[in-house]
């Protein structure tokens, strides 16, 4: 199979949407964007053995490259619009190439994302997507915007991609649940644009619980009081794992892609609301105090001091 | 070094723009496009050893992978805007990331690209790049638009990139100014702004000359005729080879990034304007005919085969 036929294979599977004046096959894509929208870009690599493990469905692997970055979008409040791909491949493998655009083009077309371009290249296998949305002016979630007073939440359940990791990578058996968390991650789009004109900052879990919410802290100038308890657990990581081993998973697990944001705390019933219309739930987990970072604490009131995450991933978004 | 540091040390010397809402260091970049304008947007990866040779300067690879994005660009008659960044490194080297960001920023400030988002992640070094310009509707030069009647040109001179790369693989000493056009390829952002409304069709000289107009030929439906003898090479090349294989580095060679493009033939005396006002000279090798590929000719009228390209490179735009 020639490296032409990859890019035209690809073409063929593309999904398509008005304002795309040129997708793939030119040397770059031409799009109208809608007037009176600010554009939001979020772009995200995954290398392999690093973002998957090796031997992940190529499938999964499609999945996931879009669902990370549809995550940061998500983050945003913004609406998925188009994206490009640039695949690196160790060999031009067809059947490879049919499976990754399986999960990656499934995902798209639930969103309407249309694929407008990139490149193939070859190289050890590697994925980088960028993501295209859109979002009215001053309704973007931001980091920057969190303020003392503000209730902090998270949306679904924390831990089961981290646990899945950490079985995985001690050969133990992974319940499917959890492996599900880790290789096909949902990215709560419908949930950050409910949140928009709810919620104050917003982010998305992907380093971990508590090293993302520190990012929150640093822009926004704010500490953040956790209630360890109130972390959500599925009923798959409580089975899976106990403990420390538990907590640690849920506060310092990455590739949760949750969405944790602040609010202020009046708006309780608005921000449960906003989520029920989205389908997803959502749970408070802490507050917005003065300070500078965040601390997590015990029913009892003792601070608890989280070990180190096992996993060190070398992945931020910049 | 941590990793977090890399995105600082990337987001201290990224370039503003007004257009710029919210650049680096949220879950992604926020942007407001001009009304009334098209958005277009080009991806490109280079891997080490595949798009540049191993042990090229990190300010090579940082002027080059942004290069090749903006040439892109150039082909479409975009004025560029925006890029996102996603690097992948073996390890969290400060040194290299500074010097990689001399070369990528140098770029970007001489052609007002601000540097708004992407990420950094461990892996082999691979830099992937996504660039966004700007272009009022109509106004850009697709592949398909190729005309018969049309000629043919192209800017610079072609096969300087294919002849350096083919004298390192082969061990021989690399005169500088072969080797600049390999390592700092000079996108015609100015060139293809000029042609708009001008030329009918245009593509970048990245996979080489005959593959690129074959591209256009497809696109548009129509043949090429090209004037062997016409096609332009520079006296540093005419020095480093000679015969055969100069005509394969003009024609066959890849990463020359000139602009190849076609256009009514009464239009002659506006071409050369317009390229002599973007300040690059461009050449007249040829003419749009019916037919569906792209053939060359010697001055007495033999048809000349070109001997396939030595290097495979695996690189397609999608």
């Amino acid at each position: 199979m020639a490296e032409f036929d990859l890019i035209e294979r690809i073409r063929r599977r593309a999904g398509v949407r008005d304002d795309v004046v040129l997708g793939i096959g030119d040397d770059a894509a031409l799009l109208q964007p809608p007037s009176g929208r600010q554009l939001v870009v979020a772009m995200d690599t995954l290398n392999d053995g690093v973002h998957f493990p090796r031997g992940t469905a190529p499938a999964d692997i499609g999945w996931k490259a879009l669902a990370v970055n549809l995550s940061d979008l998500a983050a945003m409040a913004a609406e998925p619009a188009w994206c490009t791909l640039s695949l690196s491949l160790p060999d031009a493998d067809a059947g490879w190439l049919d499976g990754f655009l399986d999960g990656f083009l499934t995902l798209a077309d639930a969103h309407r994302v249309a694929l407008v371009g990139g490149d193939t290249t070859r190289g050890p296998l590697s994925v980088c997507v960028t993501v295209h949305g859109l979002v009215a002016p001053g309704r973007a979630l931001r980091r920057d915007a969190a303020r003392v007073g503000d209730a902090v939440w998270v949306s679904g359940t924390l831990g089961d991609a981290a646990a899945a990791l950490a079985l995985l990578e001690g050969g133990a058996p992974v319940p499917a649940a959890l492996r599900a968390r880790l290789d096909r991650p949902v990215p709560r789009v419908a949930l950050g644009a409910a949140l928009a004109g709810q919620a104050n900052a917003c982010i998305d879990v992907s380093d971990g619980l508590l090293a993302d919410l520190g990012h929150v802290c640093d822009a926004s100038g704010v500490g953040i009081r956790l209630h360890r308890d109130a972390l959500p657990a599925s009923a798959g990581l409580r089975a899976a794992v106990d403990g420390e081993a538990l907590a640690r998973c849920q506060a310092s697990g990455g590739d949760d892609y949750e969405l944790a944001f602040t609010a202020p705390a009046a708006r309780d019933d608005a921000i449960r609301a906003a989520a029920a219309a989205a389908g997803v739930a959502v749970t408070r987990i802490g507050d917005v105090v003065a300070g500078e970072r965040v601390r997590a604490f015990d029913a009892d009131g003792a601070e608890w001091q989280p070990p180190a995450r096992g996993y060190a991933h070398f992945h931020r978004d910049a």
